[in-house]
């Protein structure tokens, strides 16, 4: 955890911005698996994480800017509990460590509520993603599930502390990005035919656990990369392919990293797949070299996505003018994905409030295929981390749905691209922190050109 | 997945028991860590599992027993879903693997059970352990939160099948049970002073993924044993330590290993852990050696902590009649659990569907501390399988708190317990199928005795 003035000046902060009324934080329980004594392990909401700093279940989190209040409600362990799960601090210890003298039980939040709500004070709440955040509306504030109405102004208050990085998260943030290194050096170093995604997957696992580190996200460890979020771990590796790895650390305080890297099965990659991969590369370093405070990300977006379209005119798999296949959404048939995202606390940085207020700033999303998956589009600004993350991929299913629908022929060549249908797919990935001059890469440097991931085997 | 006529016939039998009604079966969804789309990874209801076998997310079905009809509720993957998580067979291929034809969309569920409570048939639902089973029952029966009733033909009906476990589904514990062994025989090789408790959980967590298997439950690996569901892995491991660990595989169809170890942090054990450990292995051999058909389980958790409390009686922690000591409640001091429990589909077989069914056929459970939590207590028969793990725990707050209220000062020598403060705790865990004669043990055998762990170190 931070110090305790952290917590204070980051609430007081928040505030200030929203103004008045009261602000409920919803903390996370524990998640039941398969009943509710075997769990997942623990995570908190993040915003409770980033105003409250505790990382126990069953607490909640009262600030009441009108009577200028601030209180966590929760219970203190009973002798079984120690007995089972071991002694903690108490709630008031906890509390003083972040700066909180009022600590209430557990049961006393929903008549703080009513109460708050019979005064006509305005209750602000933040977008639920778990159904016990549901069930908890329900129960204190009568709040059928569905019908949740998320403040807007708690929203962007939130936002617009959460998406500038202070020095002490840029060093959380850069413990995760070494760590997240070492699970992908691990993995260069063994892959070779004949093992299974799914060794790969837990050695690079077994680097964050040992760590005491959890997953930022669910491992991406698969010879068939074209699928962009494939958790399947099944199959062994042959000659021939490459394995796409996608993996991130998450540190003690819930800060993520998040990288990627596609490696050949074979000590070096195929004539065939260096191609594409350069082409990959390009785009990446042409993402890397336009960082800076001020560009829009979404700019960003369309010149790699240029980079790519370049690449693959010169190889014939499209035509026309690249920049203009980039705006029609014609790239999306290999880029189907964003190029970047904000990373902190979540790995998609604050993906729960909303991508539009986080990574657009308030302004449309476009709708279109391929751009809607940008979750980042706004103007770069210094204390700013995110994700730079192009890839190619060939995507039979897609190819075969814009193929039989004639889709974007005056750019797509697509004789060429289904000789490429089992190519699978490509992602190289790295982490930035934008800073007042430029960009800086955050935690190690993976080998990314296919001679540094050669070397490396 | 096994054969189809495996589910068809599991249903018959279940429909048969519970004779009318309609049986809803609520699925597992995806459950987000700290955002909806940063997901755990998934786990299907094990009752889900047993009788439709599928392990997806977003699937819901019924069992109309007056109608005769077997209906699976769910959507068709859309082209996005497709590029983000690749393809899968489709709802109707999914539903003949396991014999059922009428495969309906996810929106119909709600209108066909109101229509079914409108002729009022009975429906059937079992109890709710995740917070997104509540919203489903109030969003399609106005079932409010906390309200649930969940039917006991219903359970019994489930239970009366799920004990009982077929060869097929031995052949798949076993399988769990042998990578559980090498998950402990890998912390047997590597545990030694200098190293992290994280580092030995992270490498048995490898073994696991590994194989593609999940962690049957979070994994236990720590110097403080007393503290039994223990998941602190920050620790530094010391010369003098003891390493509890309890961990278990999940075979991919979702059936579960268990098993515990102590390993001493150096290459032997002290004389003082020595003769606590011996105890601890005489407790466990003894209720080994008791496992048949038709004894009272709850007769060899009394025969287990009879034998720690003459083996601490030889070493002057304990006074008086060793089993009116246990019957009193006074051996809940170095044990506060149970002896063992119901093993399956979930690592505690059916916690969901309440341990007195389960664990007692009915028969109401002890209160008694410690006692209390002994899951299992009924009479054993051909086809259960189980856990025994006897353990012997010195808990400092237990024993603070013990006498302080001068509990059992006519069993128990707190002169001497007190000494043992920093002892922390020991506990061996196998697993035991109850055959037509006796018990088999399942899996590999693991190092128990002393010199079994010492021999392997």
């Amino acid at each position: 955890m931070f110090s305790k003035e952290t917590y204070i000046a980051r609430r007081a902060k928040l505030k200030q911005t929203v103004g008045s009324g009261l602000l409920l934080f919803l903390g996370n329980d524990e998640s039941g698996m398969n009943y509710a004594d075997n769990t997942y392990h623990f995570r908190q909401d993040s915003t409770f994480l980033y105003f409250f700093g505790l990382s126990y279940a069953e607490l909640n989190a009262i600030i009441d800017i009108d009577n200028d209040r601030e209180i966590i409600f929760g219970d203190e362990l009973t002798i079984d509990a120690i007995v089972w799960m071991g002694t903690q601090p108490t709630l008031q210890e906890k509390g003083e460590s972040i700066g909180i003298a009022d600590i209430r039980p557990s049961k006393e939040i929903e008549e703080y509520l009513k109460n708050t709500r019979q005064k006509k004070q305005d209750i602000h709440y933040l977008p639920v993603y778990r159904a016990e955040h549901q069930v908890k509306l329900l129960a204190w504030l009568d709040i059928y599930p569905g019908t949740e109405k998320p403040s807007l102004s708690f929203i962007l208050g939130v936002i617009n502390q959460r998406n500038y990085k202070t020095v002490e998260e840029i060093v959380e943030i850069e413990k995760a990005c070494v760590v997240t290194a070492d699970m992908h050096l691990t993995a260069m170093r063994m892959v070779r035919p004949g093992i299974r995604e799914s060794e790969v997957a837990a050695a690079v696992a077994e680097v964050a656990y040992a760590n005491d580190y959890q997953l930022s996200f669910p491992i991406i460890a698969t010879i068939n990369g074209q699928t962009l979020h494939n958790h399947y771990h099944g199959n062994m590796i042959k000659s021939g392919d490459m394995l796409l790895l996608d993996a991130g650390a998450e540190t003690e305080m819930g800060y993520a990293g998040d990288m990627s890297s596609t490696i050949p099965a074979d000590s070096i990659f195929t004539v065939r797949q260096k191609e594409i991969y350069a082409i990959s590369v390009a785009a990446h370093e042409a993402a890397v070299a336009a960082l800076r405070p001020g560009i829009l990300f979404e700019d960003v977006y369309d010149l790699s996505l240029k980079v790519i379209m370049e690449g693959l005119k010169e190889l014939g798999f499209v035509k026309g003018d690249p920049m203009e296949a980039v705006k029609a959404g014609a790239a999306a048939l290999f880029m189907p994905c964003g190029l970047g995202h904000m990373m902190g606390l979540d790995v998609h940085d604050m993906e729960n409030l909303g991508e539009v207020y986080v990574g657009y700033d308030g302004r449309l999303k476009s709708t279109q295929f391929g751009r809607k998956s940008l979750r980042l589009g706004r103007k770069l600004e210094p204390g700013f981390v995110l994700t730079i993350e192009p890839g190619i991929y060939f995507i039979p299913e897609l190819i075969d749905l814009w193929r039989e629908q004639n889709k974007f022929t005056e750019f797509i060549n697509y004789e060429k691209v289904v000789t490429y249908k089992d190519f699978s797919g490509i992602r190289n990935e790295e982490d930035y922190l934008i800073t007042e001059s430029g960009a800086r890469l955050l935690g190690k440097k993976i080998p990314i050109r296919t001679e540094e991931v050669e070397a490396l085997r």
